[in-house]
């Protein structure tokens, strides 16, 4: 059995991490911390958990945290390189779902996040853990960047199109649409339910965190400098993405079908779906998959790329619990093997 | 493994059994049937399905059915009945989870239901299928009425008080709140999302087909006659019901909570929270678990039981498996022991 | 023209209000206060009112707020009773839109909210606004204490049965259900959409600062005390409360449609509908009506009442507008007549 | 007085144009017809109109809308070619807010909308409704095509990028979200509540009806062929079309936030937004404004624009009002000139 500990857990990412590892046959959990909610049993404060999970909330305590084989961090930004180094140290494996390490330039990072970089000879180690990419690097990593939630959509999108050499990178598009838990569970005006309810928003269109992260990751798989518009919105659901890609094809001879279809045969969590589709976000709640459709409007040159995941799973919790696998060897899909919930 | 079939199974009900049965680990799914849908790929209409169920819907077929050990009818009311005198023939264990077989009275369903029923004989062998008020009787039944999503959130949350003779059987009210998939998936302009969302209204106020369900689940438990005032809400949420219930207290000294809690200490899928506390009915979303809290307002004479369930886990599908697990001498939480998605 | 204030217009009754006082033809609007937006556009805020209302938050001023005919107060309970008397003593007329002013009993309201009443000898002189119970008085009054969303809806259900002595007074239930507008425009984790959406639940069972109102209203009306059952539930939707009123019945003869249709027959915002009628929330949404059903299940001795109102409207900015109009001897519909805003 | 009819008044197209002409000053309402409800009373199909509208449906006749001086054409797509002819040689004017005469080319038409055009010599002289663009052509008008929703806040949008012949016209992106009501108010499962809550997915990738119409005025706008890529989605709101527009700016010195406020500077009911703004479809509910923002991310040559409507008023019934204020001379904001209901 595998000793896990999750580091701030009082947010979505850590009810669904918590959810998602009471469920794995091969996971202990031993310990959760919450400066807030320390001394409070998890099942008070979300009673879906209630007679599945028995933790008590702890003050963070490198101690308890040692004693793990690996630890999830799912607090906000900038709270997870103040654990790592002394974890890894330790020996524990460490799972970053935040942003402290998905970045390899520190001076990027500081730009985007507002936050010195107090461990930045840590971003070298980092495994980008996004495993449709990087799942050799995975497997012997100590640290690994959970990738967000827009980048996981918009790169499994683009990687067969870019890594093929078939798009134009200086020109490629991605409008993402959330549902509000991607906001995070903070008390927040723009957040409450007569606020996001019964309507739509884009933000941020002049320059969003994510922005930097997906272009390192397609970057990563061309070789060349990718020009990306990334516009996201704030939709009112509770969970899912969706995100709609568009590029200019350079070749229009190219069986897009084909290309995702072979790019993705053996990937357990990466499913494209038949020609002409159009894959909902319901499809994948509650779910560690991303559904894809390619489309070619007219036989034109533009390529239109519709990739659905559940933002709380492929693009946080679940998609975290996946790289675990990878690193300690077990079957990937170990826990996470269960359909959507849907309607 | 038992080998399990589906009579009808394209609407709600149906898609949430196939979730459920899909992850039953003593289950082998055989066979699923649907006039509309006939050799369509159950993944095709349900695409949260997809790479989780292979089958393909067929027509209605007794030679397949009847290779089962169990059949499951997911269909509209009436159908079932058509069905069944064959299969029990031939041995097969019959699971409704529509009302044909819920009433004991044949007068009273064809008031009620406005059909004739063409086999009152099974009436008086038929079990109504609440495991918390039937469990042995189920365990030896051939035929289960698997009860209505309404029933099962208002009997569980007024068994304890009737059971011990504490209200007055001749005025309860039970003052329910559905999600909109209770309608069912067919094309409806009252369920449209523009109709339903943002919206709460009563409907049925003068008399609905749960009534005289609740009602003998009721009857049986105190021996009295009950009178029911019953008032069901449709408001929009995907999923759940949250029945609020009220009676008068004939003995003030009663200690309530730990009736409820004795009551339903060894059950399962029944919760009875905390003093105080408020149910949500996310917080059994996807999930079998009948969360139960008990109040008494003001140290008044009026009890108020607040009952919430997922209509298609414990209110349909979810509870056609545990009455299963029973019907097969199996572990009842088998395949449902999973928390509930949520947020 | 009457030149209008408000305090505290930050919230949702405060932008409600300004929506309908900017269609008020005889209303010119002078002052709007915020102490944290102050300086600020009110169409910043609000960008719904960009190009209709002109006004700048600014920080309370009783210069200012002086110079008007008319202040409404939109600010949390405990404020307006901190301006009231000033205000007052310059002539000017005062509503309420929080509690400061609807409970008579001192003892009583500061048992509820918790604060010291500041002015409790102003209580004796406030009118309680509910038109349709108090139309001479208000029309008169200096202070108007606006009545409480769910107050509203229960009130007007059940004073005809009440006021005709149709009922047994001792034990009258309330079950309600309102939208998350109700809660405020405050940050808050419990009203988050990612908590909210697609759940359902009962709060304040043990006690709610709405039943000491209720009562108080119902016993006015009555003249006996009443024994009230108050339960409140936050529902998914912006807008809206549906309070279902149960009661027993004293004498089966009386004709309730036609009772109820009399008493309501010459209001302009209470709407008795056909005999079997189900009302929707949002066949009131921003609109100041109540409709209004009455039922008697089976012809038994349970009435129940189904009421429906638009909180932010009818159940606050809209009342606080019809009672402005009465005040001021225009005709009471002005300003508020417009249908409602469905689908 | 103008003396207005409505066919078809059934759908949420037709309820919308009720509440509107109900509030107008200077129109009186003399017929509606529908098949389906012919003899129905529209306030017992439209309960929010109670009190409003005093009309009953009636069985299409052509002396009684002859009487009119105009018609409202809000039918299924086909209906009102049926109807025109003989209304226009009646003199009397007529608007259609379906999709019969929105497109030039008979042929383009028949080959979108699967239908014979029966009067395709109507076609030259039908006027596309949009002000924003041809207000003196409107004028005149006896046939007035009143444009689709998505065609409304794509055109608006991108029409100040195109006149000034500032962006590459061979590729442009609208990425258009849709609230429900959209697919209007038929019997439909995947409009259902249950389906499209909580959900997000595009449709029609492949080619919408509406990229045609879009095309068609943008063409007429800068006079050259325009690459339109367009992919509608589904979003579960009731209201409201939040289009995404993105293009390739030709021109890296244009003031773009000064060209969008002087094209509109004029216009009663488009709205351009403060640099940097991200319009919200919540600001338009149940109002007839577009509000515009337009962006250049990181200063770059790709142009965002971000355009909201109310899909029922500016998309539909709102900018058919608009269009006959413009026909009969009116005060061009007659009858439309109120806030947006928010929240």
């Amino acid at each position: 059995m595998i000793k896990a500990g999750i580091i701030g857990g009082t947010g979505y990412t850590g009810v669904e991490l918590l959810r998602l590892l009471s469920l794995h046959p091969q996971v202990e959990l031993k310990v959760i911390t919450s400066r807030t909610e320390a001394s409070r049993l998890v099942a008070d404060l979300f009673p879906s958990l209630r007679g599945r999970v028995e933790l008590t909330f702890v003050e963070p305590d490198n101690r308890l945290l040692c004693a793990c084989d690996v630890i999830f961090s799912a607090t906000p930004n900038g709270v997870a390189m103040t654990h790592a180094p002394a974890l890894l140290e330790a020996g524990v494996r460490f799972i970053d779902i935040a942003a402290d390490f998905r970045i390899h330039d520190p001076a990027v990072w500081e730009q985007w996040y507002g936050l010195p970089h107090t461990c930045p000879e840590l971003l070298a180690e980092a495994v980008y853990g996004l495993p449709e990419a990087n799942r050799d690097a995975i497997r012997h990593a100590r640290l690994v960047a959970n990738p967000g939630c827009y980048p996981t959509a918009a790169q499994l999108g683009f990687l067969p199109l870019l890594e093929q050499d078939l798009i134009d990178p200086g020109c490629v598009i991605a409008d993402a649409k959330s549902g509000v838990s991607g906001a995070g569970r903070g008390a927040n005006v723009a957040t409450l339910y007569a606020e996001a309810a019964d309507n739509l928003k884009a933000y941020a269109v002049a320059g969003h965190r994510h922005s930097p992260e997906i272009r390192q990751g397609l970057e990563a798989a061309c070789g060349h400098r990718v020009g990306l518009t990334f516009v996201p919105h704030l939709t009112p659901m509770i969970r899912g993405i969706h995100a709609t890609l568009y590029a200019h094809l350079k070749n229009g001879d190219a069986d897009l079908q084909e290309i995702f279809g072979a790019r993705y045969a053996n990937e357990p969590f990466v499913d494209v779906m038949p020609e002409g589709s159009h894959p909902e976000t319901r499809s994948v709640r509650a779910n560690n998959t991303c559904r894809l459709a390619v489309h070619r409007p007219g036989a034109g040159d533009v390529v239109v790329v519709l990739s659905v995941i559940d933002n709380l799973v492929k693009g946080a919790a679940g998609q975290a619990v996946q790289n675990m696998n990878i690193m300690f060897g077990l079957d990937e899909a170990l826990g996470l093997d269960r359909p959507a919930v849907s309607p």
